[in-house]
């Protein structure tokens, strides 16, 4: 932690987000869903996810990137799927619509899937699956990204390294949340160790020629986990993220960073609602899955101070610290945040 | 390929197969699904789950660990869902039964969900998965196995390495199949080297103690790709497959090797087929399937010698040679089988 840094509570940030986009004619649905999803995952200290990626969302709607007011086309295409048109809104108001149609559709028909088409950045994909599991189901979230991971036995990139989320209720407290890319680092770390000069580990990342290097300068791509393994996974999630939603694949995705700002996005996202008590009674379900994570976690650990956890337990931890001390801001981030204080004529939530 | 080897048809070796079980009593349509399954496997180069376990199985039927004339039954539980109680029978018939029935119910329902209990070792995950794409659908399939992984920070393994499979057609030929589990190698792999007296690769198996080893005869637990990431993985399907069909999981499923073969293995599969026409036109995604596929094998290579591949070329292409070759037999295999023929009265299909 930087001593430069700033905390701010997440009520604090909510209001402030969701006040600048209501200045640039975000509609409330959408400006609170993108409010909620970059605090929540900042507060669980997904910090790549979170609100740093502000104001680079700001742009998008400014430039025409991002539509601030979507109409939503929604078709219920059997009792148990659904396609949702997007309209080029932000990923977070598509993905949470989409997410709270799957529960709709799961109610009903036992489960529910919805593909998006026409959507913009996801943000973190843990943000719909959490929703969804808040009804006793077990969600499910993937979207494609921009050509990223070295291409087995290839020297480019033609897949992203596609993230996917699988959340799962628990008898008490937050759930079992895996949200995960197929890469083994994320190119935000590669970020961070070119600014701070610092080497990559061995075998994460290749350069332009496609050869491994940890020079973090000349880092281009990343590498996916298990070698093959990450790269099919990776296509298995472009085929649900942008075949089954008639969206480009790979390096035909607009890059999120490099392509104009006026430029759509064009990026597509699948979710899943699975209803509990479809396979077993849901009290009974989510009392085996407490037992079974305490088992794991209470299991011989390698080193006495390393604890075993369960996928979810240090994004728990983080956002359980973070509601009390606040969202730590870094002193750029700041700066960026007080000038659109100053663009909107609205008060910063925080006192210097 | 040793010169000890011998090569049989497919068609043969099905034959046998299935007349072995017929004379241990166990019914034709469940001696068909294995004998079928088998084979597939063996003749797509998976010789790990292939024919070379049929030794095991055919004890498995005379201790009673499989029952050979099981009672499936059946619940539909939404339109979406059902759960299949397996009666302890073969999982290759008992997968397959699942993905008929996901198949029937996402013909209804645009989706179909199927949660098997009460199984046995489940073969190849692509078989079912394979079976499912034939209805131009997506298929899923996931099993537990007993547990294998090292737990991340922990030193014993919980989770099994547990395998899942996703079968996408194309427009032309077979179709787009990762079937893959969740370590960096097999335990067969192990075994093979310990039987060579070869050392591991570095960080892909760990010895009794936890610890990273590369002796072969050391290693007792395999390392999850992605470290946390295959673990967390490991641990989505484990709740897919255990908790949701309300079977034992990890350390509480009775081991494939060492539990006494009167014992039966409680294992749980969950089964999952998409209708392609639920969210694009079956044809456009086929097609679009195909010229994807095709962009990426023919996106530069890093080695001349080694061409770029998608999920499920490796083993079309020996599915094409074994078809022509026949699929071989080692030598202790091989005795084996004669050893059945003449338990059992029956010819074997290879002519020496």
């Amino acid at each position: 932690m930087s001593k430069d840094e700033v905390f701010v509570s997440a009520d604090g940030i909510r209001s402030f987000i969701k006040d600048v986009l209501l200045k640039v004619k975000v509609n409330n649905d959408v400006a609170g869903y993108v409010a909620e999803g970059l605090v929540q995952t900042s507060l669980r200290g997904v910090d790549s996810h979170g609100i740093r990626l502000f104001p680079h969302y700001l742009e998008g709607v400014k430039k025409g990137r991002i539509n601030p007011v979507p109409n939503y086309e929604f078709k219920r295409t059997s009792p148990s799927s659904g396609i949702l048109n997007a309209d080029h809104t932000f990923g977070h108001a598509a993905g949470m619509e989409a997410a709270k149609k799957a529960v709709e559709i799961a109610n009903e028909a036992g489960t529910g899937h919805v593909a998006v088409y026409n959507s913009s950045h996801f943000g973190a994909a843990a943000y719909y699956a959490l929703e969804i599991a808040k009804h006793d189901m077990i969600g499910m979230s993937f979207t494609n990204t921009d050509a990223l991971i070295r291409t087995y036995a290839g020297k480019g990139a033609f897949l992203g390294n596609n993230p996917f989320c699988a959340v799962v209720p628990l008898e008490d407290g937050e759930p079992f949340c895996l949200d995960m890319a197929t890469s083994i680092i994320t190119f935000n770390k590669v970020k961070q160790h070119r600014e701070n000069n610092f080497p990559l580990p061995d075998k994460v990342a290749a350069g332009i020629d496609g050869c491994e290097t940890t020079n973090a300068g000349e880092a281009t791509m990343l590498l996916p986990i298990g070698k093959y393994k990450g790269y099919g996974l990776s296509m298995f999630i472009e085929i649900l993220c942008s075949l089954l939603t008639g969206m480009p694949y790979g390096p035909h995705i607009p890059k999120m960073f490099e392509a104009p700002m006026t430029d759509k996005r064009y990026l597509g996202h699948f979710i899943i609602a699975m209803r509990i008590d479809c396979f077993q009674n849901k009290g009974e379900f989510k009392k085996r899955m407490s037992i079974m994570v305490d088992e794991i976690r209470n299991a011989p650990v390698m080193d006495e101070d390393v604890p075993i956890q369960v996928p979810g337990d240090p994004e728990k931890a983080i956002a359980k610290k973070r509601g009390r001390t606040g969202i730590p801001i870094d002193e750029k981030l700041l700066k960026e945040f007080i000038n659109f204080c100053k663009d909107y004529n609205i008060n910063f939530p925080y006192e210097s």
